[in-house]
């Protein structure tokens, strides 16, 4: 069954792919687990901002019809009939011949309708009376800050589907989310295969080499902001495999197996695709690494059988895998963001298929230049840990040149 | 005591701030719990990478003396008498008549030194044996990854210090850390200051507005990798004040209060402060939004008065707060990104003060573009919700133009 495959372009099997997308349900959580989650709605204001009249300075607050003749030379006095602090109210009406003093942000009392800066007065006492004085003539409605002048109350603040940060935080608590709804996290099914494979605290022993793939993927699912499920390695038998599969599908939204795709591996993976009714939607793609990659769909989930090769395991994951976790979270961007940068090396090698290199972006002089990062065997694991994009070197061209601009994946 | 005031450039608050800097201790964490800490030693590779000579390709190991005569039209022919699969071992020598059906990543057999392309071969069976039929000769050493040809044992792979990311958590996994040496989060506690302050579950009340700045500093903690620890709102009694502030710096590394620093706020901080025998280290920051942060070192702990101003503290907690954290984590890079970038709008009125705007950098044509964020109202938390950098204005300088280039810090 695997011997015949017939690749297709990334596009396509991203298509295909995306085809089988859900998105999952809202869930609510506390504020203070809500960062970096996904808003699920809508980030609406409950009320105006200011919810009040409310004074953007410290000074007094007036009628500013008392100041008409107010001069340098002949400064109008008013009376000062209190106090307002953050947070507290003047109940009074404020007459002609008075002024309240008045801190930032405090509410505007009844009566006036401006406020002179505290820089431009000067006070007295005078028995057992305070008194304010001022030499400059202010407008009907200077240095107000007027009720809902920075939002009005039902406008939608943060659009559903973006990524929660600190300042989405202060907005949601400035609103009165004691709960926000997210997009709940899907949970990802991780299998390991490969008769090679040793867990990580097992010593090494001839021939095997420690498991890398899975726990990669385990961080590479965090990163995308889903919940890892670790299952373990397969066992060498199809009735187990099967059950032990069925079992994880029930328990999951999407399920990953790590190595067991390529010709010549371990080959119960066809097999058990088969038993499950499962339809592959490819296994060739016109890439590298990764080209051996299988989707699968049966009618409860998709499938990743991803190559057990570590960078093919890896880009398998970021272009097939996570767009559909973005989905599932609804979030604004889906896969990959993509940006065009300039070649720092030359790749003279042409490639049938498109390649995806492990790559280092950096802004140089005010420019985007991506080079690779490390060697870029891709046996290598190594350049996987400084790679913050992949470099897509696009299939059938004569080779690429130092100051050829590419298409770049950011991580 | 807070009247008087002398303004600092922000670097030299850095600095002092920095003077006071402690690093964190070690901890070890599961591999499966390390992604994102910060690598707390070096990553050193176990073993060699190949840990044995091995087989890049599916083909067929032998001895590349006996393809010597191959030819197109006479093929040399050897005996296969095995099959090494991923995992597994050959343990019997090869001789000159014999080859090894061998599969990418398999060890190479003794008496082997090189390996035939599956592909550059053909197979027979004659007398129940089986045989392979090679066209084609090999040099020595051809098609084989030597032991150590990738990572030499005891390579540093990885620098302490470096956030760790899924190709990280691969190497890690690679060699044998099922226990990562991580630097542990520093706590940072959190109190509210403000008599106008309610909590995010509370109902709105005249003159009142919701604390928005704890929970918004709370994620910024988060991002910064440390842990946040919320104590509430400070109470309007010395007394109580300085038990609890007391109580709460035997718990945590830094501490971290909002509001009651600005002139007529609020006015225990700098009683509390004196209380505790701290020393100020400075009071206002040559610096908009955020002149007014303070920050006090006593013997045993840094204590960060932030502004009750949502953008002054947002910018007051990453300019001075998220170094000491980058430093008690020993992260590579200490304090916020820093990148030059093209203005995208004009800023013409000059600022004695340093400015830091809340702004979006895209790159657009290979440009690093910064504009500001929404409204740049100090008092909007607005901008906050869609800023990905703060961009600095140098004070004393007579305003900017589009075009012109500044330093943004990344968030």
């Amino acid at each position: 069954m695997l011997n015949e495959r017939h690749p297709i372009p990334v596009s396509e099997a991203v298509q295909r792919v995306m085809a089988y997308k859900k998105t999952g349900e809202i869930e609510y959580v506390a504020l203070t687990d809500a960062h970096q989650r996904v808003l699920a709605e809508d980030l609406l204001a409950d009320h105006d901002v200011p919810i009040f009249d409310r004074s953007p300075y410290d000074g007094y607050a007036l009628q500013s019809a008392s100041t008409k003749q107010a001069k340098e030379e002949s400064p109008v006095v008013l009376e000062v009939i209190g106090h307002i602090g953050a947070g507290s109210v003047h109940n009074e009406a404020i007459a002609s011949d008075q002024a309240v003093r008045i801190m930032t942000g405090a509410p505007i009392p009844r009566g006036a309708d401006a406020v002179i800066m505290l820089e431009d007065t000067e006070t007295f006492e005078r028995n057992g009376k305070n008194y304010v004085s001022i030499k400059k003539q202010l407008q009907y409605h200077q240095n107000i800050s007027f009720k809902g002048e920075d939002v009005e109350k039902g406008t939608s603040l943060v659009k559903k589907g973006t990524v929660i940060n600190p300042g989405i935080i202060a907005l949601l608590a400035t609103f009165g989310y004691a709960k926000v709804p997210v997009a709940r996290k899907p949970v990802i099914g991780v299998i390991a295969t490969g008769s090679e494979l040793l867990e990580v605290d097992q010593l090494l022993e001839p021939g095997k080499i420690r498991n890398s793939n899975a726990y990669m993927i385990i961080s590479q699912i965090e990163r995308a902001g889903a919940i890892p499920k670790y299952y373990g390695q397969l066992e060498d038998d199809l009735e187990q495999s099967v059950q032990k599969i069925s079992k994880v599908i029930e328990e999951v939204d999407f399920f990953i197996t790590t190595g067991g795709v390529s010709v010549g591996d371990f080959d119960l993976l066809p097999e058990i695709y088969q038993r499950l009714e499962g339809k592959v939607l490819f296994n060739k793609v016109a890439m590298r690494p990764g080209s051996v990659t299988t989707v699968t769909a049966t009618d409860e989930i998709l499938l990743f059988g991803l190559s057990g090769n570590p960078s093919a395991c890896y880009v398998g994951f970021e272009l097939f895998t996570k767009p559909v976790i973005d989905a599932f979270l609804a979030k604004e961007v889906v896969g990959m963001k993509q940006m065009q940068a300039t070649l720092a090396v030359d790749f003279p090698k042409a490639n049938p298929f498109d390649r995806f290199v492990r790559g280092v972006y950096e802004i140089e002089d005010g420019e985007l230049i991506a080079r690779p990062a490390g060697k870029d065997k891709s046996n290598m694991v190594h350049s996987l840990a400084s790679a913050n994009c992949l470099i897509q070197l696009t299939g059938g061209v004569a080779g690429y040149k130092q100051g050829d601009h590419v298409t770049i994946h950011l991580l």
